[in-house]
Formats: structure tokens, C-alpha cells, sequence
């Protein structure tokens, strides 16, 4: 836990401009799961399964429209806030069938580099918002540094002995129900859903916009990886469903969709009474998102279904998805199948190690996922990400029992690490 | 004003979810400057004079390096929430001759995408803000979204007859010292000032950095356009001052040193006990800013000063400068010639329009400066932005003197313009 201690570097803290009351919520200063397992601290020939970028390059085809935006002028400037119009009328004519409606690229349809301008936009001091857990871990930070409280509600792994699927990750639509209080403002919708690789289903998605309407809930659907959804399985929009266009706000991202993590570029898809406030946040946030990639972006999406990109790309990160957990089933391990995104959650509860194990103090006092993944990528050399981070304190030992490892890997790379990964077999107990 | 009346189209308000009570502080709301001399509002074939982004490319040599990134893998995905390391140490090379110090690229050096992050990583509800008007109309929103009060200093235009330069923009350092309270936090600087083009001298940031000291303020120094510095003018950084390293962020951007406004790469430099709460700030608003054009930003200032490049590009504005002041001076109007930054404030009282003159209601209701820059954009088609978008209302009259006209443009735009704006001649009485 880094502290006012090591930020002052030694020297006499009174000096020192106080930081925000608000870094101290969130786990804002927390050294983070992403610095705990960087590779910087592992083994260097580690393979690096823990966090959720590719080792390959977005296709060549939306490059070569980012360096033709590089080599016009107007392209290497500002973008209007709302995101570049070519932009936005690609994503128009991407998302309109799926969305079953008109959508207007003026009002409805927002270009930005993150989730959070939503939170600033809505949050009043003392709104709380609703994520089920395992969370994606921005979440939490910025529902705190704008005055919001995170209220935690579990999906419920499942608990039978044979083979798993991340479907059997269940909401006890009792225990969402009375998380609502008067103070509820939002909801958090994460389909497909980042650890779990759920797609949530529609009799799901029907019973959370049921509570959403009852209470006037505002839902963030964040839906970033709807291009990566397997076995023919529906992805349904929350925000096509009966009554809650009007409440919706859906999330998509150029970096899940063009393997281009490190573009920045992403969307937001919802009625004019949530875009306009979000916009006007987004504006004074970073006032626009980069305009080459957009311009790139636009390309990517004008095309990706005519050049049959996406069904390509699926059947790539299926091919991916059955390397690691035929690696898995050949261990003997039990793991949840995703039917959509790139992580599959491994149940580690079985892999033990040595009394005198030598861990960093990093990983001490934290769930015993921390030691369990720090163990597999010291002794095997393959890394992945503790899960207990995306629960909150209280339902950590839900977490503890799961490791999330990456597939959006080149196919050398996954059977290397799952060649590696069969060492783990004299450590199962 | 949008309201929350436009915003719900004229549905039955009950049914929207409110926005946050935040976004009716700091205009956020309000129709900007931008969106109403927006080139869609004007004539076709308007010169636009009026938003700070160039008419020409990034250097070849820099762009030629966003795609070599571009045609990598690891330049595709996320970069590390600091900054890519390759831009970190070339920030600190290109730096430390100025700064006298060395500066440490993982404690001392953060990129980013805007200036948002500090006001997050510092405001605490109530915290006051002081800033020089005219002001960069993003500090506003950034103070108030972040629970902090803005308050206002104005500098005192030059009152003398002759030619004016952007000198004799003053500070009353009484008045600077009566706006601290025991609420104050911060102070912000801008140097080379946009929109006035003022460049601090010594003395004054002596004082500044003195009141700083005595309140201990911590002071956000934006220097976007450290590299737009004209007549062998010396540009002296506040951090640089005796004792103020410890509490001084200084601010840098790409966009303004390479001709890329749309590129979004900035950086921060200031003490770890400033960057590391900025950091854990952005980390959770942006994630990381985006990585090639973070690439290509460090191959820019690799090679900047070897070729001669920010020599030669001062050289460029300066004369752009010159074109513009001769038309103005061949009119005859008053304007205070700019010592740094792209903008020139020309002095628009004696711009007289007829009384029956069509104006739109948005530039109606508001400073005297707005009709007159509507006048000149329709009348001799050279748009130009309103000054008092810079000022609170209490002190709307100072800014209403002036239109910012921006001169980073090419020469035959600037030609052109000048052309124009001496069938101004007509109207000044």
C-alpha cells in the first residue's frame, strides 16, 4: 500500500501539498494486480498470460488507414468532442442492426477513451452504484474519486464437479434486489463479462432491467467485447430490451474489436439525455479522443463485416480458447469455459506449494490467489492474474479460488504456455 | 444554455435520470465558444483564424516514426499508465538543459492525455483555485468537476496609446495576494499565456513562486507552448525558481511542439510527491494515453533539436506572426503583439456594425466581443474567437475589448485572411 510515507520519499511529509481525500477510496494508491504480476517482477522468459493485450498486431488493413490519416493534415488534429463524424457514422451503420433502431450520429453516439466521463457525468456525492462481482477494476475508482459508494453483488460461481461453463455463474436476483436502496443511481452490466467470460443471458439481462425500470436505474452495459462471443452463443443488448433504450448507456471499444489495446479509442452508444451530459463531461475530461486512430477505426468497422473480419477473428480466439483449456483438461483441472471475451478463470483451490515458499511481500496478506498465481509464474513461467482483486474485501474468499489467464495469444505462444503449464501437475494435490 | 429541458427532447422530464449536479458548475453545459463560431455555423469559404490547430502536417520525420509504430506489435497495445519508457527518457533529455536538474523518467515524468488528472489527484471539496484571466476556458470545468472553487486575477491590459506587446498584460500583485484565502490550493500558470501570448518574466514568477511559497500552493505551470517563444524572449520555468521543484507541476504537450493537436500525447513533470497521486489519478481515468503516437512523440523530441526543428518551426511562426500584426498594423488597430504561444489579441472597440445587424441569439446576450467576431466572420469571412470566454462574468467587460486570432496556419492563409480583414476598414470607427 503505497502511502503519503513513500510518495514524500523520506523527507518531513509536512512539506508536502496534501493529495485528495479521494485517492485514499478505490484503492487508488493500492499497488495494483498489474504492478504486482508485471513482468518486470517475474521470471523474464515468463509467458505472460495475466494481462488482456495481444502479442499480435491489429490487421493490416486498418494500419494502412491509420498511416493514410497520418499523411493527411485535418486528421492529425483536434476531433470535434463527440468524436470524428466519419466515426461515427461507421459506428451508425455498424451497430444499427443489432440495436434494431435509428441511431443519430449527432446526439446518441459518443467517440471517447474511457468509461469515466459516464461516472462524472451522473454521480451525485452519496449515489450508489451497483457492479457485480468479479468486477473489471475501473470500475471501482471511478465510481469513488466522483463521490459515488460501489455496492458488491456476487455472480455465484458454479459448484457442481463435472466439466464448467461460465454460464453456471449465477445472479441471485434476491440478493440484487436488496442492494437497491433509495441512493441507488446505477447499475453496472459487464456482458460479455471480464474475468468470467460470461454472456449474459436474456432472461438475466430481462430481470435486470426489470429492477433498472422499477428503481429508475441508469445501466452502464459494458459490452466491449461483443466481437469475441463463441459457440453461436446470443450476445443480447440490455439496452434493446423493452423500455430501456431511454436508461442505457452501451460501451464499445476499437482496442477488444482491432486487437489495437493500446489505441485508446472507444464508444458510447445511448439516448441523447445520457450522451449530451456525458459529452459535456468528456469535453472538459480530455476533450477528444486521437484523431488518427479514429479515422483508422472508422476504416476498421466500415469493413470488418464485408471483409468478413469478425466471424475470421472469433473463430481465431475460439481456436485460442480450446488450446489453453484442452491444457487445462489434460491437468486434470477445473475451469469455467467462457462463451465470450479472452479469459478463462481457472480454479487453482488444488495447487499447493511448499511451507517455506519464498513470496514477495506483494503478495502476502492478499487472497491466496495472489500466492497461487505468483507460485505458478515463478515455478512454471507462465503468468496470470489473482481474481480476489475484483471482489471486494468481504467476498474475497470467492475470488481467491480462481486465476484469470489471457488467450489473446498467437497459437504458438498458448501451446508453449501450456506445455509449461503441465509442470503444475506435481503440485496439484 | 442547454438545460435539462433540451436535453430530454422535449419528453416528460420525470422519466430521465438527472444528471449530476456537477455539470451545472464551470458552463459546462453551457453552448461553448468553440461550438458557436464552429466553421459548420459560418460561410463556406471562412477563414478560420479562431480554433489553435494548424492547416499543416506533423513533420515528416515524426510521422514517418508513427508508422514504423504503427507496424509493430507492443506500439499497438496498452502502454504502461506512465508513459511509454522510450517517450519517459526522452522527455527527461530533452528537459533537464532546462530544468538544471536530473529528472527521474519513472518518479518524476508522466505522460498523459490533458491536465484533468492533477486536478483529480489534488482537489478537495471546497479547495479554491486561483487562475489568471484570461484563462484557457478547460481549467474552469476541471476545477468545479473536482469539488474545487475557481478564483479569479485578472491581468491588467496594456492602457497606453502606441504598440502594445503582450508585456504589458500586468499582474496587480496586491490583488493576487488578496485572492489567497486559507482555502487556497493552487495556482496555475500559463506561460507562454493562451490566448494573450504573454511570456512570465523573472520578476514576476518571483512573485508568484513567492506567494506559492508563503500559502504553500501547489502550482500547475502549463507550458504547452514552450517551444512557440519569439524575439530571443527568455522563457523561465517556475519550477526552476529557488524551492519551488517541490511544489510545481509543469505541463507539455505534443500537439503544440509538433504540429499534432490531434495526437493527444502531453506530459507531466513535476516531484514524485506530485506525479505519484497524478498518476494513480490518470491510471484510473484514462488507463494510458495512447502508444504510437507516444512513440512517435519520443522519436520527435529525440531528434528535435539535433535537426534544428523547434529553431526552424519558431522561425515559421514568427514569421506567421508578422503577417498577421502588418495586416493589423495596415489597418490601423491596435493588437498586443504576442512574445509566445500562436494567438494574437486584436483590440475590437472601435469595430462598429450597423444597429438593424442580424444577429444569431447565441452571440446575442453575451459580451460585445461575440457580435463583434460574428460581424467580422460573416462581413469579411476571418473567424476569430471572443475574449470574455476567457473571463468570469464579474470581469466580461476587460474581454470584451478583444478577438483571439490564431496564427498557426500557413503563410497564404495568412495572406489570404489579412487580404480580408482590410475590408474591415469600412467599420471601425
Amino acid at each position: 500500500m503505497a502511502t503519503n510515507g513513500i510518495i514524500s520519499n523520506g523527507k518531513d511529509r509536512s512539506n508536502l501539498i496534501p493529495f485528495s481525500s479521494r485517492l485514499r477510496e478505490g484503492r487508488a494508491l493500492a499497488q495494483d494486480v498489474w504492478s504486482i504480476f508485471n513482468a518486470a517482477n517475474l521470471p523474464s522468459d515468463c509467458i505472460n498470460l495475466g494481462q488482456g493485450y495481444m502479442n499480435f498486431a491489429p490487421p493490416q488493413w486498418v494500419k494502412e488507414a491509420a498511416e493514410e490519416a497520418l499523411n493527411s493534415v485535418a486528421t492529425n488534429h483536434y476531433s470535434h468532442p463527440k468524436g470524428r463524424l466519419r466515426l461515427r457514422e461507421a459506428i451508425k451503420a455498424h451497430y444499427e442492426p443489432d440495436f434494431g433502431r435509428s441511431l443519430n450520429p449527432e446526439t446518441e453516439i459518443l467517440v471517447t477513451s474511457g468509461q469515466y466521463s459516464v461516472f462524472v457525468a451522473f454521480l451525485e456525492q452519496g449515489d450508489e452504484v451497483i457492479m457485480f462481482e468479479p468486477f473489471f477494476d475501473q470500475y471501482l475508482p471511478s465510481v469513488t474519486f466522483n463521490g459515488g459508494v460501489p455496492v458488491y453483488v456476487p455472480l455465484h460461481p458454479p459448484t457442481g464437479a463435472g466439466k464448467q461453463s461460465s454460464h453456471e455463474w449465477t445472479i441471485d436476483f434476491d440478493e440484487l434486489r436488496r442492494a437497491v436502496t433509495p441512493r441507488t443511481k446505477m447499475i453496472i452490466v459487464n456482458t460479455p463479462h471480464n474475468p468470467v467470460g460470461k454472456v449474459f443471458t436474456r432472461p438475466e439481462l430481462e430481470q435486470i432491467a426489470a429492477i433498472a425500470e422499477e428503481f429508475n436505474l441508469l445501466v452502464m452495459s459494458d459490452e466491449v467485447y461483443d466481437s469475441l462471443v463463441f459457440d453461436d452463443e446470443e450476445h443480447v443488448r440490455i439496452a434493446t430490451l423493452p423500455g430501456m433504450w431511454d436508461r442505457t448507456v452501451t460501451v464499445g471499444s476499437a482496442g477488444k474489436t482491432f486487437a489495437a489495446t493500446g489505441w485508446r479509442v472507444g464508444w458510447l452508444i445511448g439516448p441523447q439525455s445520457i450522451i449530451y451530459p456525458t459529452l459535456a463531461a468528456t469535453t472538459r475530461i480530455v476533450f477528444c479522443s486521437n484523431s488518427p486512430l479514429q479515422e483508422a477505426t472508422a476504416v476498421g468497422l466500415e469493413q470488418a463485416k464485408k471483409r468478413g473480419f469478425l466471424k475470421q477473428q472469433c473463430d481465431e480466439y475460439a481456436e485460442r480458447r480450446k488450446i489453453l483449456t484442452d491444457g487445462f483438461d489434460k491437468l486434470g483441472m477445473k475451469y469455467s469455459n467462457p462463451q465470450g471475451s479472452y479469459f478463462v478463470l481457472l480454479d487453482i483451490r488444488n495447487v499447493k506449494w511448499p511451507d517455506d515458499y519464498p513470496f514477495p511481500e506483494s503478495v502476502l496478506g492478499r487472497g491466496r490467489d495472489f500466492r497461487a498465481c505468483w507460485f505458478i509464474a515463478m515455478e512454471v513461467g507462465v503468468s496470470s492474474i489473482p481474481v480476489s482483486e475484483f471482489y471486494c474485501e468481504e467476498h474475497t474468499s470467492i475470488g481467491e479460488a480462481y486465476a484469470r489467464f489471457a488467450f489473446c495469444k498467437d497459437v504458438d505462444t498458448l501451446k508453449h504456455a501450456v506445455e509449461r503449464l503441465q509442470n503444475l501437475k506435481k503440485y496439484l494435490a
